[in-house]
């Protein structure tokens, strides 16, 4: 019996990520679940994501601490507020300052320690129109550094970073959880979690998640704390 | 007056770091200097780094927390035996998958958020052939990933990755530091310390460290617990 190839999946403990990694399993991948404690102000989501982690049957899931707000430049990481009024022009104050490069260089040290070939990342280009390390451009990009950066690369074991979502909407991608039968209920978007940790209802991504959910005919079994 | 622009300078603890970082400085810079904490075996070069950044007269020392132990498959954040009897064939055990990816995308995270537009890193090819994130290739696909993965990249303000060091031998770096005036006795090179905080004078870095000083002609102020 040949046995089954290990993927390494990023695991924000959203929505789409919990979508990737699934699609990675579909696929035939033994999971292994990264996940950034950065210091995020929505940390509630690492909770999450050790639920997808398990819903999905990683196995291993290992949450990485790193403090970004070493660094700072960031609503997520730093005192500044996140917006609630709705997406603006250009790249949101949301953005962390080259947080995907970051996130897929550990998943990309992690598959090489562990003898994957594949990264699974869960990002979108469509939704998040600002965010630079959302793109096809990046992946791509990402994928030539790997080969030149790793011993397995210069050995002639390249990797492949799978990033199924990329020209997916947020509808798009609740069907596709319905599809795979995925109870979203488990995974965390919201960026400012409103107190008793509820999704606060009007932070850019939960705005995308209620549209994804409304425009996909899937019924939201988020708890919002408003709605905008 | 012009203000002096930012730099983050990745520095390990040891020689060639600080000599890269000290060409930044000599070039106008203002350090931000960056090590991190990857629970590496040799992890008293930490110590070193920050003798280095205060030498170096850095604006800011971050040691980031970052272990590396979680994904395993090197001989320095593992129980495997860093090799004694010199330089072999292909790439060390020494090697840590993706490590300087992974640097230097904490560096391009600070350096967005800090408003720089340079890193400088102290690799270089020769010595260490086995390394592949040790090569021009690697570096200057890092700085293509950075063009497309930040916002200040997006918004035509690339980023530059500065390897002054790249096609110099180690003797070529214990020249320069010579020229520069370092004090090299506050840096550390072994990976694999001798009790009391010795370096151990017989894995390759010490071995690399000895001919160094040996083929400049430089007097070598390290303590060494024992010769090859």
């Amino acid at each position: 019996m040949h046995e089954q190839p290990l993927a390494v999946a990023l695991v924000s403990g959203g929505l789409d990520s919990m979508v990737s990694a699934a699609l990675a399993r579909e696929a035939g991948y033994r999971l292994l679940a990264l996940s950034v404690d950065y210091n995020q102000r929505h940390r509630v989501e690492l909770a999450a994501a050790g639920r997808v982690a398990a819903a999905l049957g990683a196995e291993r899931h290992v949450v990485m601490p790193l403090d970004l707000r070493a660094f700072g430049g960031s609503a997520l990481t730093d005192d500044i507020a996140v917006p609630k009024d709705g997406p603006g022009e250009g790249i949101p104050v949301t953005y962390v300052p080259a947080r995907n490069t970051i996130f897929l260089s550990l998943a990309l040290g992690w598959a090489e320690a562990a003898g994957a070939r594949d990264i699974w990342i869960g990002v979108h280009s469509l939704d998040y129109a600002g965010y630079p390390d959302c793109r096809p451009e990046f992946v791509r990009a990402f994928e030539r550094l790997a080969e030149v950066a790793t011993k397995a690369g210069v050995e002639g074991r390249p990797f492949q970073v799978h990033a199924p979502l990329m020209t997916n909407t947020k509808a798009d991608n609740v069907r596709e959880a319905a599809r795979l039968g995925l109870d979203l209920s488990i995974t965390w978007s919201c960026y400012d979690p409103a107190p008793g940790d509820r999704h606060c209802g009007l932070c850019d991504t939960c705005r995308l998640r209620i549209d994804g959910f409304a425009e996909a005919g899937v019924p939201d079994p988020t708890d919002y704390a408003a709605r905008p």
